[in-house]
């Protein structure tokens, strides 16, 4: 087999000290393929890359209107965040909307990924919950969208369980990731995340085909269509709630609104929707990495593919080539485009 | 150029989500190369996986006896701790012995590594100090060579630039660093570390010869012959000093002694010296992964190589092929050595 190619370098010292290799598809809504670097075609598990996706049962069921989810809880239902605490409260506010609280979250508890947020909360004498997990928003849609399933009956009952793939909720969830994707879920690997979901393992080409279809609803159904723009009218206009402070995707959405809609996944993976290019992208980097290298790879293509001005640009360009400094403040290398990702 | 080979694997849901590529080298105190994978002619950044041989002139000089140094002491010297209270106690007492304090660090402060030490100087409405720095142990060694080479002058005035390459201290330390891997320092990229000193680019095989040096004491000088021996067993004896809580190169030494000596750095570097053996060990993962991936590498090498009882061999299988479970506790996959790596 061969080798995905070298996607980012970590330079320091004058030298390339590591490098991150992946693979990239870039598809339009039709599916045809506008570029692509390595191995497209073997399936990958996309982990929380696909948030989007499995967030538009929520909007398509009627569940969102039923309950009244405004835009800050719909970008929550699409993200990964920091836990901090808005980030927490809205996931506890949506649950409210539904009629239920934290304990019917299935997600696990952990700290809050962002450090900040995590020692707020150590030196408030609190620990984390089920809200702090960064899936909690997704995990509250899913709630949201069993509750309106379950009218009329016991929600709580109906609830138990709905992170196992054969429950009403996941049938759903699945079904949109199938829709959206157009590849065969019965017929693939299927893996669980880390919030105890399915993952199925699906080609970067139909993952970059999905995001496309999210860029322009073209080969959606009428209500996937209408829920993918109100998810990604959600998240540009309530950016913060999709990552949170200092995180690539807030900060990329807070300067560009809704010219792009970039989500990452664990294990180094990164999808986007361009809607005025109409194209999709879908981004793994081989070595799980999802921080640096991943985040280089999606700077690079935004700052290639999307309408920037001048101020864009620059800003994209930082995010795209970033300077690694050290614990004193000492620029000490940086991470850069590999020759293949410039061609 | 030929990719290094893929030596760990990432598995869930049955396929292989994620993959590292990298290079190894074990070594005799002789220099003959016991075996090898991928590149081992390229320099690469050691980072702090050299700490034990920067810490030779800390003995070989007289300094840590002059300062009464204690094993604790001396391993806390050659490690990249967790920023735990004792760790941070034993970093300042170094400091106390010399005559100076924690403001004779340069390493710069940051949060401390391991997430319970750092909430519980949240929670205790602390911050963090050059004491918490991963790297603060290494640096007081070199404050406390540094206040034996300034005595009867200014110690304050003599330590101050003690991290620049043309100070009298870094001189002894990249002077060591020469003399046991035996590559020409000035001649090589040299780049700047985490805390601000000097990191010099040499290959696996040079390094892995290094620590077949610290592991018989062969092809050394006779200080550095006393100063290595004395560090392997000061880190054998404190082991919890040399990394901290739950930490891989704690755990290992913790439970085998001085059989082993290992040695992370950053970057995904990993070196060894097994003195049972004779040899060295020194790994460089490609995407600069300095978890999971190199951590699988080395214990699979601890487990080929090194003479364990039944006991040992199934925790140092446990953490050769770790299982991954997720914020519920399910059991999602684990990591497994690659192909090339068993053979």
């Amino acid at each position: 087999m061969t080798p995905n190619p070298e996607l980012v370098l970590a330079l320091r010292g004058g030298i390339t000290e590591s490098v991150h290799r992946g693979a990239l598809a870039i598809v339009d809504s039709g599916g045809a393929l506008h570029s692509a670097l390595g191995d497209i075609d073997r399936p990958i598990f996309p982990r929380s890359a696909v948030k989007v996706l499995q967030a538009l049962p929520l909007v398509a069921s009627g569940a969102a209107d039923r309950w009244q989810l405004n835009d800050e809880e719909l970008a929550l239902a699409c993200a990964s965040h920091g836990g901090e605490a808005r980030h927490a409260q809205t996931a506890a506010a949506m649950l409210a909307k539904a009629g239920v609280d934290a304990s019917a979250l299935e997600c696990g508890a952990h700290w809050p990924y962002l450090e900040e947020a995590q020692r707020a909360l150590a030196a408030a004498g609190a620990g984390p919950t089920a809200l702090h997990n960064n899936c909690s928003g997704k995990h509250a849609g899913f709630v949201c969208l069993g509750c309106l399933l379950a009218e009329g009956g016991d929600r709580r009952q109906f609830l138990r369980g709905y992170v196992q793939p054969e429950h009403a909720v996941m049938q759903q969830v699945s079904a949109a990731l199938q829709a959206t994707t157009g590849y065969d879920l019965s017929r693939t690997a299927m893996g669980t995340d880390g919030c105890s979901i399915p993952t199925f393992a699906i080609p970067l080409r139909h993952l970059a085909h999905a995001f496309a279809r999210i860029a322009t609803g073209q080969g959606l159904s009428e209500p996937h269509q209408h829920a993918a723009l109100r998810l990604r009218q959600a998240v540009a206009r309530a950016p913060y709630m999709v990552g949170g402070s200092g995180r690539f995707d807030s900060r990329v959405m807070e300067r560009l609104g809704e010219r792009v809609f970039c989500k990452v996944g664990a294990e180094g993976v990164y999808c986007a929707a361009l809607p005025e290019q109409g194209l999709g992208v879908a981004i793994k980097m081989d070595d799980g990495n999802n921080a640096r290298a991943c985040e280089v790879v999606m700077a690079q293509l935004i700052a290639r593919l999307v309408r920037l001005d001048e101020g864009e640009r620059s800003f994209i360009r930082s995010l795209a080539e970033p300077r690694l400094s050290n614990w004193n403040g000492i620029e000490v290398g940086s991470l850069q485009a590999a020759p293949a990702l410039l061609d």
